[in-house]
């Protein structure tokens, strides 16, 4: 079952299907994805496609890898940052989104700092595409999908992995969405970190949970870490210090060494060198930092490609 | 007699001819504004034009707008906004645009605090298209087109039509570049707010003036609430506060409600909702203010075909 | 022997083959430095390269200039400028300029506030191509290239010409680039400036240094004036006030009327009129500033073809 839908606000929901879709529509982009230029064959409906990058929530990874995968892609496209839209005080998103609608723009690339906003803004415009860049502690799902395809093009397939995540597990939208479609590919999870954040037991059903990194490494397939925001260091010793918190959660070239060789690491970015994962250990081989980057070109190009194929046949 | 000038630095003194020019010229443009992509058919002269929009004051949406029209046409463009500029310290703006001018671009469009910026530009620069994009509290040529061409396409002609403009009219460059071209064009103009921010009789020759907007809106055929900024509020009780306001001089859902139904209702934007203008009444069906954006794309690409058409046979 | 090196990091150690090189290409792409649109005859490779301008520090100027340059090669690129980047904590240069290559771009221009920072990233970095748009007080190899360019084109050769530079000579990576190029290609050098903004004697071999600007003006066939930070009159003293500055240093109307006519000034800009360069003089005849700004496009042009060239040789 193909990815048809209009928006794609999250993982959450996701058939296997559609996952699967997404998928293989951002493996057939590999190329595209790794070096310049604009497609020579263009997917169907892209140049009916006009994208503005709303980004409310400064990116610059997220923000280069869309604008990246637009260009290649041959999409009409604009970006707008925070700084100079909130200038623009006393409107609404949605009115936003309404003006930008009236110029033509049909898709809504959305980074937000409140959850739902995405959400909120597609249940608002029924003819607008929103892709969600990342919406508060909610969801990430590009950043998923990246995750999902790094892993699948490493074992050939996701079914039956064991996927371990570790950080600050409560407040990350990358949890979230792979954590989603892991499990709705069939792989299982394990949530690593400070008791106090780590969620409620009913917040990820099946995942195990835990706070005993050394105990969960194991039983890995795959390890992620998690960026520690350093600010939160400060805040009410909510994480003590870095070094007390590589010491219990930080992927060090002692804890990879443990490991059998199949095992990969994996990095949303920006990476913490020191702190979340060793440097020694983001740059060895068996680390999957670089090739998460480049399936994230894929991943946009993909999502956007199935949008505009959905539009032009009229099922998006 | 169509528009064949050098910049368009204001509607004062253009001729009926030359609005109806670029307005006949924005109507053919008008599936280019609504929809993505690059024209089919390019005006002729467009890939010998380079744009250059240096917005010294922030506009997320006139901006955008421009840069859409530049893509559409094809045209050579790159953007500089104010707080990358303002870092040059010691540069006039005479001397950025010669040194534009020596890169290849021909056409500046500006957005400038102070009045009369855009004319002191492009009397000193010779051979530089200057498009005003709003220059302090002097005109927003664009901005009055657009509002022309929305009114145009609503009501097939201007000419003897009643428009009535609600707000802060001494200080609204919107107001200014309506005035100059709906009186232009055969239409009535009535100015209406508060009596401190109204200007002197003479200037606005032939408009009325009044602050009393109950006996001022059964006389209009439009109605156009200008954009309060919220920063007067504070300032010397300019303006009392958002409620009164609203009482006096908002466009609500009740006084919307008495008027004809033909009457039409319009906005510049960005809308304080609630304040100049009630929600309801900004999404009703007689609201225009979404055609004035898609409107604001044609009338772009209309100015900068016309000045590239101009260029091109040597009369520009 | 022409330059098919894998980066620009600065002129000290080309060769004059590589210098001429990129002059004799800088010339053949000077209609498309002066005029709109993209070259109809594109450069072998241009199609393969994919640029990040990089700007850790704010230059408009610098910024269009290489903007415009790969729009008119047709050479895939964006644009993070420093503010956005900086609010991604936590990650060096490096690691950005991975994440950047994973997305398949492969070169990078840099702006940046450090000494050397570019050759940093050059040597951490074996396949990705990075050109230094001006590191601390170290070079600005393409501001030397413009200059040369400028030179070479108004004499036909530099060779034997005389190429006095007025100004904060310690601070300045424009003096840097343009002593190597200068000196390579067989002009003479000289430095003026106040004693305590002269560098040691062994910095420049053969330059001559003095801080007698009325000694040093009748020898030189070219006066290129520097442009004098203004944050530095404040701060101990370092140049004590704009007035006595120019009484001493600059190049005002009385010294340029001295000169013979054939002197030509210079400045790179941008000018602090009244300061070191009177108005009247950087607005003459004899004053090559604009072309300095055409030739700044045209070298950048020719910069990245040329790596483009090698690369696709694989020589680059």
């Amino acid at each position: 079952m193909s990815f048809a839908r209009k928006d794609l606000l999250g993982l959450a929901g996701l058939t296997a299907g559609e996952l699967t879709d997404l998928l293989d529509r951002a493996d057939a982009l590999w190329d595209a994805a790794r070096g310049p230029g604009r497609l020579a064959q263009r997917p169907p409906g892209v140049d009916r496609l006009s994208v503005a990058n709303l980004f409310l929530e400064p990116s610059t990874r997220t923000r280069c890898s869309f604008e990246l995968a637009e260009q290649r892609l041959g999409v009409e496209h604009l970006t707008i940052d925070g700084e100079r839209l909130s200038l623009e005080k006393g409107e609404t998103l949605v009115d936003t989104a309404r003006v930008l609608e009236a110029m033509g723009v049909n898709a809504v690339v959305l980074r937000h700092q409140e959850n739902d906003a995405p959400t909120v803004l597609a249940d608002a415009m029924p003819r607008l595409h929103v892709v969600n860049a990342g919406d508060g502690a909610n969801e990430h799902p590009t950043q998923g999908l990246l995750d999902l395809l790094t892993m699948r093009r490493h074992w050939g397939a996701i079914e039956g992995k064991r996927v371990l995540m570790v950080g600050d597990v409560s407040h990350s939208r990358v949890v979230r969405s792979n954590y989603w479609g892991l499990t709705t590919l069939g792989a299982s999870v394990t949530l690593c970190g400070p008791p106090h954040l780590l969620p409620d037991d009913g917040t990820f059903p099946g995942a195990e949970l835990t706070d005993d990194l050394d105990a969960a490494l194991p039983k890995a397939d795959a390890v992620m870490a998690l960026r520690i925001q350093r600010e939160r260091f400060s805040i009410g010793e909510s994480i003590p210090d870095p070094s007390s918190y590589r010491a219990r959660f930080g992927i060090t070239v002692e804890r990879a060494a443990a490991l059998p060789d199949s095992v990969v690491i994996m990095h949303p970015g920006p990476m913490n060198r020191g702190t979340e994962i060793d440097g020694e250990v983001a740059d060895s081989l068996r680390a999957l930092v670089l090739r998460q980057v480049t399936a994230g070109v894929a991943v946009r190009m993909a999502v956007l490609a199935a949008i505009a194929e959905a539009r032009a046949s009229g099922s998006g």
